[in-house]
């Protein structure tokens, strides 16, 4: 028995330029397609009589960022969404995921170029947006924001066991490589400077934090969000804990006042928490 | 409002050497295990009372190789599952994954070499155990087979829409870089031998097919599994399409029968589905 | 017969955070070291009585960052060189590579915090030392610098043979990541400042020229950089050109004003030259 | 001064399937082509009179592999090496680069399937043609070989320094992800038998060696090949030390008789030697 299913169309890459009298203004999204539907003898049986070809959900991408042009990812996100909703009765809900590379412009000695851009990042802007036949949920996110602080940071009192060898401390690094997913309560608002009044609380409030532990501080961040944006209904936040570990350098005669540092990949702490207004 | 939190440790990499008289024997493999549970004041308040360091899970993946031995990566996820909920009363559910590299032995003039190994691939077994206070559930998957078929796949019939161009076929290039998990009826089986049965079940339904999409053989690759396997009692199947496309050699006088083609990494097709007995 | 050998230690992890009174400084480097010089015996003998293990190299780095401190990577990559110079009779060369990860402060409502960071990039700047017995060379770089142009970049009156189809374009996107590397002068500079210098005059450079091809514009990147700077003896670039495709909307009745592209990863073009004064 | 320079496509990803009777024939070749000759005007001047687009590079692999068929990579490399030294007056040097992705047949119940395939790895198979104008040299190459001895490895005797902290062991795991190149003494051989060759001796060495070191064992390897393949003229080998530290496991109570290791990605040790005839 076929009890879920889903089908679509991944990293479709859009880049579009708007070409204005003194200056081109660059969009690029990477978008992603998902079908739920009534499907079911496409799996069963290969009837493709209603299956809309992923192809085409590509093709769709290009003939509406043409027809419409692209401004926000949240607002094209929706539009992709209501077209298939409106082209494929056997579908019931839609997932649209776009991630934005941002882009800046280059400086020059007399102000910026009109129609040069260098990459920002590495962290990445992303929306996304699920419609079905009575709802319509927008949200965004940001992704792999490599984030560190070096006070402020304890990890103590927590529970021993016969394999615990870690040392509770008052002063360590804490480093991470933020992910985090929202959504609206709406989707009349302006997507980009909601964008960025999250991405500012979420760091700003990582900063100021007196950290007990990541969740600790995980859960600072969330409710930040949700006290200080109120069109925010909800948030994830996935904040794995990239080790910083203190060099022992007695063997050498030297000291190590808690400068020096080995950065690890592996393994990692992986906290991850939703909250909800 | 905290309405769902995680934590706990990725990318945990143990290697254990077994030392028989005359052959070595090799586990390779790569642990994460993750803990829900009463653990909210974590969050709120910095309180990490109840909080198993991250760090002792690591350890502990460790001392239980030590102590037990490892064997078949199901049996080493259930064992260190139930560690886990016995010495953790907040702990509601874990989740132990774990990543197998297989590696082979050296060939030799006179039969393999009993101490030196070749890492089999690319692709990788994996196994996920979760386990709560009255139910655990074992199952195992396999990841990133490359599998191709360059006969009986067609795609023609399908749904078509103002921005339709793609032309049926009967006789495409399948492609796609498998991903399945499923579950276990049971933990009293030869995980290894199941294993083996489940993948070879996979590649030989997935050969056999006369294909009428991605999503067609994937039902069939996933009803294979559960008509002859039966101690499996659910499978999901991930199944990206991996265009290969012919190229137009038309302008070069040339004729392509169908067999010369570029392969594509983006835009890709994406099909699952999740089948039960 | 052995003709050529070296042996070292990469991807050493280095944080290093001064704690000032009111703020902290970080620095994060990567660090390679790779050594050539006599040591064919461990090769051909198994005597490793000459060789310094890598294990030593990597907890060199640690030791001489924590004795020291670290301020540029070129100059901690010159006393590291110097060191193991002084310390190694049968060294020869040895080559000293820093790839330092990039970090800004996180802004508050009342100014940068002193001690909270996030990760500037996508590129990162690098350094290199080679030194001999008789030479000292210092060298910096910049990589993957993602750069974009959408005006004044032509590609035409190329050579046409009987597989060639493309059309020649006097408007085309010009996408690559850059990456440079180069050599000083001297060891007496401001590294930091120099760095600076040269990724500037590289990026503006790239955007004010009207360019007939990648080689083109490489050309005039690399020159712009021994024009301006005086200090820098050499420089080489690379630079894939990243194709951004029109995409053809005809038959959607839609048409394409040089605004709709897919950016593509493969296959790319790669383009390189070396420029000295 | 233009010191340097080189141009080309890379990446030209070609899939080719031969259909026989009763069974197919499947080659994934990933090719990249490198220019180097008197092309100077198109990096001073955007003159691209002489250039050949490396569009054009791309179409070629195409329009030969449908025009005379695929076999051998070195041969194929071959063919395009001399296809464009042929066409192309400018052109002083061409390199080319194949990679060959190597699939297997799917067994079946029945003996293998004719027409499905299943990806080996992790390694892949290499091919490099440098054509000149007077001498062309054909090598080929493996690469990303994961391997590991459990036995017949140590480390000791080494030169200490004031910074050296590892013991000398007689006993240690030995891990590599072994690259090797080599060069042919002539293009009338059997590539695929002599690829084969050379991997199952570096293989066979590396497992039958008394190991004093990664130095000592990679030329144990190279020497092997070339004294057991006598079309072989020189090889190049790269074996990072993909470190296996034993855990320490006294904390526990419990005993680590060298079978329980953390396999870890950095830092690295760097080996590498070029031996010749």
């Amino acid at each position: 028995m076929l009890v879920h299913s889903a089908y679509g169309k991944s990293r479709v890459r859009l880049v579009q330029v708007r070409r204005g009298e003194s200056r081109h203004d660059l969009k690029d999204l990477t978008v992603a397609i998902r079908f739920r539907g009534h499907y079911d003898e496409s799996y069963t049986d290969g009837d493709n009589n209603a299956v809309l070809p992923t192809d085409t959900m590509k093709n769709t991408v290009y003939a509406l960022a043409a027809r419409d042009g692209v401004d926000e990812p949240e607002a094209f996100g929706l539009a992709l969404a209501r077209h298939f909703m409106d082209g494929n009765p056997r579908l019931v809900r839609v997932r649209v995921d776009v991630t934005e590379g941002r882009w800046g412009r280059i400086a020059g000695a007399h102000g910026d170029y009109g129609d040069a851009f260098v990459r920002q990042g590495p962290d990445t802007r992303t929306a996304a947006v699920q419609a079905g036949r009575q709802h319509t949920f927008v949200g965004a996110g940001i992704s792999d924001v490599m984030i560190l602080k070096s006070a402020h940071s304890a990890f103590e009192g927590f529970l021993r066991d016969e394999f615990t060898t870690l040392s509770g401390t008052r002063d360590r690094l804490l480093a991470t490589s933020l992910t985090a997913t929202w959504r609206y309560r709406t989707t009349e608002i302006d997507f980009g400077a909601a964008w960025l009044a999250v991405r500012h609380t979420l760091l700003d409030r990582f900063a100021s934090h007196q950290s007990e532990s990541v969740q600790h501080t995980l859960h600072a961040m969330g409710q930040a969000v949700l006290d200080r944006i109120e069109y925010v209904t909800a948030i994830r936040l996935v904040m794995p804990n990239k080790h910083h570990l203190p060099v022992d350098l007695s063997s050498f005669g030297l000291e190590n006042r808690n400068e020096i540092f080995v950065a690890t990949e592996e393994p990692y702490g992986l906290i991850e928490a939703t909250l909800v207004r």
